[in-house]
């Protein structure tokens, strides 16, 4: 039996972020439902595990974790000697390699993942829940995701990934919102010559196909 | 002479994040001004240091580094002997220290940073530099800051700074926006209890002092 929980279900782009990096750990782990339609994420309980009240949360027997960025990093330090060792600049790693994940990490944070985000609700879930999409907020949105990947195009010119020559978690916290986007507007991608050869290595991974085969069982 | 430079000026929220760090750090460095007006930050030149084309870069004699708080980590790590020793969890923190670091800054990157950013702009540099202000994304972000805030204050409850007992870099990444905000909407930060004393503790620190005083100094 696994002590490793994740709250959450794997459609949802930052649980399905920390269901990556598990499998490319090779950490066993359960999936605990949270019913969002019954307002159980805004629960005393749940709570407790995540205090904004949002999903994935993460608890093991030693911790409780939130933010999917933060969740995948601690999966790293807790197991260095388990599956991919490079994720957050190898195991033995010095300063620079583990600086330059930090850095693309970051990027994706700031600058890939507010416009990817609200492309994805707007193309996906806005579809998908009955709310209207708003025209205006997509051309804006993918305006600014196209000046974020032309500066990735011209990184993967230089590298085989975003920091350096390894898949890292870098590369990782883009495989949510890009298999949602890649399915919506391909061409967003797919059209700039490093992004889309990146694109099409860091997507065939073992542990992100087996990621999307769990977003395409329905969840009872 | 040091061989730490940061480009950009002390009037920037991500520079002066930055500024905060090498201060706590005790660490020397030197400014070097950055003409966004005459368009400098997109200059091939700078695009080597920063991609994105955004402030703050950093150079020292072995990395050039971009992110604010990717640099912060940067600084702490490289100098683990030097200045505040707690910011990324203590030097011999474990790895509940440093995940509580994590956790916390990724909130702050993910929660607080885009409604306060949002509403710095509205509130201080939308006037500054003419551009005319948007009531309903003041009323919008907000109230997505105060809920936010209403997260911190419950967290402060339980312990003194964000990720525990000590001040770290999930605290000092708040410094830049908190600090402009204060000053436009008191209220938001000080009604609270626990972000009011908080508050009140983490911008009373020498190391943000400098980095004020920096700021009220007319740039040449």
């Amino acid at each position: 039996m696994t002590s490793v929980t994740v709250y959450g279900a794997p459609f949802s782009p930052a649980v399905s972020r920390v269901l990556a990096c598990l499998y490319e750990k090779d950490v066993d782990f359960k999936l605990a439902p949270v019913d969002m339609a019954k307002g159980q994420h805004k629960s005393p309980d749940f709570l407790k595990l995540q205090p904004f009240g949002q999903v994935p949360a993460f608890q093991d027997e030693l911790a409780t974790v939130f933010e999917s960025r933060a969740i995948c990093k601690y999966i790293c330090n807790k197991y260095p000697e388990k599956g991919n060792q490079n994720l957050i600049g190898g195991r033995d790693g010095g300063l620079l390699a583990r600086t330059s994940v930090d850095q693309w990490l970051e990027a994706e944070g700031q600058s890939f993942n507010p416009p990817s985000s609200a492309l994805v609700f707007q193309l996906a879930f806005a579809p998908m829940f009955g709310f209207k999409q708003d025209p205006a907020a997509i051309e804006q949105n993918e305006a600014k995701l196209a000046n974020v990947l032309d500066v990735y195009d011209r990184r993967l010119g230089e590298s085989k990934f975003l920091a350096g020559d390894d898949f890292t978690l870098a590369d990782l916290v883009h495989l949510p919102n890009g298999h949602i986007l890649v399915s919506k507007k391909e061409d967003l991608f797919l059209s700039r010559k490093n992004v889309g050869r990146w694109w099409e290595e860091i997507s065939a991974r073992p542990s992100w196909k087996k990621v999307v085969e769990m977003q395409n069982v329905p969840q009872s």
